[in-house]
């Protein structure tokens, strides 16, 4: 209970800002009735907005007779984002306006050997300089960089406290990263980053109590509470995909058995399918990407095996979902991940009755399931939402080093 | 993201006040402090708490030497708040001042056959008159009651949306109860009474990040996060009790099987104890309030039975929680309830080593595990808390009927 006038002044502005880029151009009055503002708060963290670049007057509305009422446009040329998605196998980057428009992105492979923090940081160097070099790009000042690790973050101290996957802890990866990049860096873990881009541009946008499950290798839901991000007390909320779905299944790299992960998460798919039909023409070993492409592929083609491998995984999914559902309650629970947008459509339509069939009575068709409207990297535009969410932390003060 | 300006105030007032009541007597300055909202706004609400009469002043501060500050503390006789928690077999009313004395308490049973809404309208009221008249409570004025009943409740309305235990569907309980009773009366459930206890007068306070697990005939979660009761969008958040634990396991009353609440709860221990041992003296037929007291009685003295009973019963109930606290990240987890109560030190101490076993590497020792310190019934004080809430809702506003 220790959320202090700052952080709340903090939040505001996200509220008022997040508000503007959905509805620009919009009037003062406007922003205070969509956040629940006073006209006085709005006024005045509109005019740090403004002050900072990020939000410019557009003309006046037309008020019918009355006096003509302001309006404010977020500028997209205020400043450029940079969101960065550092996963198990590749970096990839993408540069956004203050509009979220794409501006340029680039991926490079991550191989096993490359994953010690000194390289992984040099790959984020050479990915951020990439896009932030990208002609599209050039002449925006760019005002700050999110990187996305996997695995346990400290984000106020910048370090990987644990990523199991390469074998590090306590990385002080911001501080490596400092000494190759210009930039205000902020650091914070995948499932933070998907759920920040979707309150922010995405479907949890105006919702209060939001669940955005993280479909890829791994597995883990983003939960958005009261508007806001929970983020647990050290940072670590989410790791749904270690919540036991099946007692004594699937051995999972936990350590565990039969976490959800081990059904629901790509490798996991991939078994499933191998054990309803072990020669499948689908498998391609050593590839799960291509392998869960395929069974895409083949699902909507109508093939048997396909559609029961989505089946199966769907009912799994279905079943974990609803307990997130009976213990949360939320408005709506958004389905993310590379391996949500390949199964697409069939794997919504099936959880949706999955989960009816396992919620406790809810009015129907509550919660609102959906797939993530976002573009093809969700965890970097969530990690250059994240670096404008710290940058925003600051706004309106004086900068450090300036005299008082 | 619809939090209004009135919403924070009275969040914020539900700040001061609890940490008033923790702290009296206590200056502004230090209310401040521990409350994170300015001096401003700490002295705005102490004049709204102190003009409804909850707040008085208390004397000076020995400052040392400089301008003595003035310190208020939390007024007893300012009010009496009545909590009633009505379970499917008894009804507990508890009267209570505005530091969270007990005057006075009844307990009645409810028959299966007295479980018609008029029947159990009839109950409360009988019950919430025996203790606002008793001796103890007689001359405080009540400022509000508080209901608990079991299932989905719609707090706004008033009304019992579910209670399946009762074959109750929209049943507009409050509104039956004002033909009864002159108080202001609030409705909610057993889990949002038991979090709001221990947020105001428990393990809970001070803290941002905390789950209550209930333990008694039905099972379930209280969530806090942010230092509030996370209530969800149609308030049942907290069925945890239906979250699945073992796939094709126990069948449950939901129609689910494997739900954490058939190995956790009463019936599902005293099922546990008689797989173990069909014979065993401890089984009371027909009485599992007696079984569960036998079973922590000899668990206490030895019993090799009754030992691996609640060792079973905690490797369950831990492997839960572990699930709970890799998606939610709680600074802590208080163990509630009558079976909580009952099984107690060998209990918790069982469950916190389950716990630490199944958990995702975290800290040792973290989050912290407890056992509840609210007396004999959390619910009862939990309704008499969101009773204050609710009051506290409308403090410093005109009361409707008045000219304005």
């Amino acid at each position: 209970v220790k959320r202090t006038s700052r952080e709340i002044r903090t939040a505001n502005r996200y509220r008022v800002l997040r508000q503007a880029i959905a509805d620009s151009p919009v009037s003062r009055p406007r922003l205070a009735e969509a956040t629940g503002l006073s006209t006085a708060t709005v006024a005045t963290l509109v005019g740090e907005l403004a002050g900072a670049g990020m939000l410019v007057d557009a003309g006046f509305e037309d008020s019918g007779g009355g006096r003509p009422r302001g309006l404010v446009a977020v500028n997209p040329d205020g400043g450029a984002l940079i969101g960065v998605d550092v996963a198990e196998t590749y970096v990839h980057a993408g540069i956004y306006d203050l509009a979220w428009t794409p501006l340029a992105r680039t991926e490079r492979a991550l191989r096993p050997m490359d994953s010690t923090p000194e390289r992984v940081a040099r790959a984020i160097g050479a990915a951020v300089r990439a896009v932030a070099g990208h002609h599209a790009a050039a002449g925006r000042p760019v005002i700050g960089a999110g990187v996305s690790v996997p695995g346990v973050v400290d984000r106020e101290a910048g370090v990987s406290v644990f990523a199991p996957n390469w074998g590090w802890q306590d990385v002080p990866l911001l501080r490596l990263l400092a000494e190759r990049l210009p930039y205000r860096l902020f650091l914070d873990n995948p499932l933070h980053a998907c759920l920040t881009a979707e309150l922010w541009s995405g479907a949890a946008r105006g919702r209060d109590d939001a669940v955005v499950i993280n479909l890829g290798t791994g597995v883990g839901a983003g939960l958005a509470l009261g508007g806001e991000l929970h983020r647990g007390v050290s940072n670590s909320a989410g790791e749904w995909g270690h919540t036991m779905l099946v007692l004594d299944g699937r051995l999972c790299h936990c350590g565990r058995h039969g976490c959800v992960e081990t059904y629901v998460g790509a490798p996991g798919i991939v078994q499933s399918l191998r054990e309803l039909s072990p020669l499948s023409p689908l498998l391609h070993p050593e590839d799960q990407t291509e392998t869960i492409a395929e069974l895409a592929r083949a699902c909507r083609l109508g093939d048997p095996v396909a559609a029961k491998a989505v089946r199966e995984t769907a009912s799994y999914l279905g079943a974990a979902v609803a307990d997130l559902v009976n213990l949360l309650d939320p408005e709506i629970v958004v389905l993310s991940g590379w391996v949500a947008r390949r199964l697409g459509t069939p794997l919504l339509r099936q959880v949706r009755q999955s989960v009816a069939q396992h919620a406790l009575r809810r009015t129907p068709g509550s919660p609102e399931i959906v797939l993530s409207p976002l573009g093809a990297n969700p965890v970097s535009l969530g990690s250059a939402t994240f670096a404008l969410e710290g940058v925003l932390a600051t706004v309106g003060q004086r900068r450090p080093g300036r005299a008082s």
